[in-house]
């Protein structure tokens, strides 16, 4: 999977660091993009990627605040302004189906593909799919935030080519069936199976990426053992008590959760337009001192798992 | 007047034109700035010039599509944010109220400066103080879409220092009445008349923004003898079909609207992503062959008259 950043910054937009928004390439051939929040100007920072808005297919509101949003209404009229015809999925908290109809309704925008809007309530898995499981939980920040785990479920390992040709067994239309763990009978009568020629299975990776909340443990949980976790960062530590007052983490609350949870890697998002330059890189320090495997999210910025 | 291109594409947002706004700034010594549209990502390109959203007191919507005013529940939720008390009106067309009031509720954003909303339904004059006049003209664009022509009252002239110096009048108090033209009598009896003492009125320019529309004589009236007309020039005249179909203008057919109202200048936006580099020089060469003193709107450019 591959994470680009499309907005960084919180509240509000700067020069250097648009409203949120992120988005995810699935590990799979048709290019599937997912889209975790939607502040305006997100599909302006998509034209300065490769990536197509025809291309998503879902996307993933952590919760309501305008900097979140409001890019929505515009970029599913301009998939629809593009030609897209294909299905697209927006998943939010209660007020996104009707944020999304007035905004178009309003505008008397008619989009040509099918919009499914579900507005979810609870915790667990709210899409599961034969290679995605994407969880839920609902964090700590005034209003209902979600944060989402993305879970590539474990693969069938590779193929041994190798193998069946030593044994005899030629390339062809058997392969296929024996890739997918099947059992076949070969034209010389022979039977095998399939677990016999496949690799050892190749487990997922995940992907946990925390909407805006102050410091909770629902957001461990939710990250545990995670490849990579993208964390809101909107406080340096000596603003502590202002990100409690506003809802919001410092990034040494951040490293801490990672750290609790096990996993790989920490980046930190929704850094506020407050810091910059030097004081973005002492977040970043106040960060490692905890958990080293820590990096700062910015605008347009990929990393791949 | 001074007036500010934000954006000047047609439809959607691309990376060398953003959607529709633009901002004037009054010839007043407040620096009141008033908004013409607000598409998607107004306020960050805001950020790239000198206006603060502090000092827009008002913003006309010509028309409800959505590169129009995707924008403004950004736009009016950072106001807020930076601050401001002062309030602010927007004025357009019925709906604008609906699309702001949810877009804010749903977003819990609560702007503490008073905001009024006017949804305008006929033609005539909207505002008008001892400065200015607005007009509204309804044009011709499958939805309802306005045009607004923006006039300077008539001022006094200047106050004749020199002259009343040379009458024995000496600077003090009794100048601030004269200069409103009011008649005083001096300490040493003289009765004098403040119309004497006053140059020659100073008239008002006028500014005439056309929403989307396709060629109607409206414009023309609204337009008349205006020093700047901004009207929207969405196709080069080669699609005058598409034009019609979409109900859009072509830049010739703008140049006519120009040449028939008997403007200063004219000065051609909403440019369709279409049309870049040198079909954007013939579209002007287009216009010029009909009205000369054409110009094309490009981001962030400034016109003042």
């Amino acid at each position: 999977m591959k994470i680009t950043f499309l907005g960084t910054g919180g509240g509000i937009p700067a020069k250097h660091r648009n409203v949120s928004s992120l988005a995810l390439q699935l590990a799979d051939k048709k290019g599937v993009v997912w889209l975790f929040d939607c502040g305006e100007a997100t599909q302006h920072q998509i034209l300065h990627t490769s990536l197509k808005p025809g291309k998503i297919n879902k996307i993933f509101i952590t919760h309501m605040h305008g900097d979140h949003i409001y890019g929505l209404p515009g970029l599913l009229g301009t998939r629809s302004f593009h030609g897209a015809e294909t299905p697209l999925t927006v998943y939010g908290p209660a007020g996104i189906r009707e944020f999304i109809e007035v905004s178009l309704r309003a505008s008397s925008t008619y989009v040509r593909y099918p919009l499914e809007i579900k507005e979810i309530d609870s915790n667990g898995p709210i899409f599961e799919d034969s290679e995605y499981v994407v969880s839920s939980a609902k964090l700590n920040h005034g209003i209902t935030s979600y944060g989402f785990r993305v879970a590539e479920k474990e693969q069938p390992g590779a193929l041994l080519a190798e193998k069946l040709k030593s044994e005899g067994v030629p390339p062809g239309p058997l392969y296929k069936h024996l890739k997918k763990g099947m059992d076949v009978t070969l034209p010389d009568g022979r039977f095998i199976q399939g677990k016999d020629f496949l690799g050892p299975p190749k487990s997922g990776k995940t992907v946990t990426i925390i909407g805006d909340t102050k410091f909770t443990e629902k957001c461990a949980e939710l990250a545990e053992k995670a490849d990579i976790l993208v964390h809101e960062a909107t406080f340096k530590e000596s603003e502590v008590k202002l990100a409690e007052e506003y809802f919001h983490s410092t990034a040494l609350q951040a490293a801490k959760t990672a750290r609790a949870a096990g996993v790989k890697q920490l980046i930190l998002n929704h850094i506020s337009s407050r810091y910059q330059g030097k004081a973005v890189d002492l977040m970043l320090e106040e960060a490692r001192e905890v958990f080293p495997e820590t990096f700062i999210a910015e605008d347009l910025y990929s990393f791949t798992v």
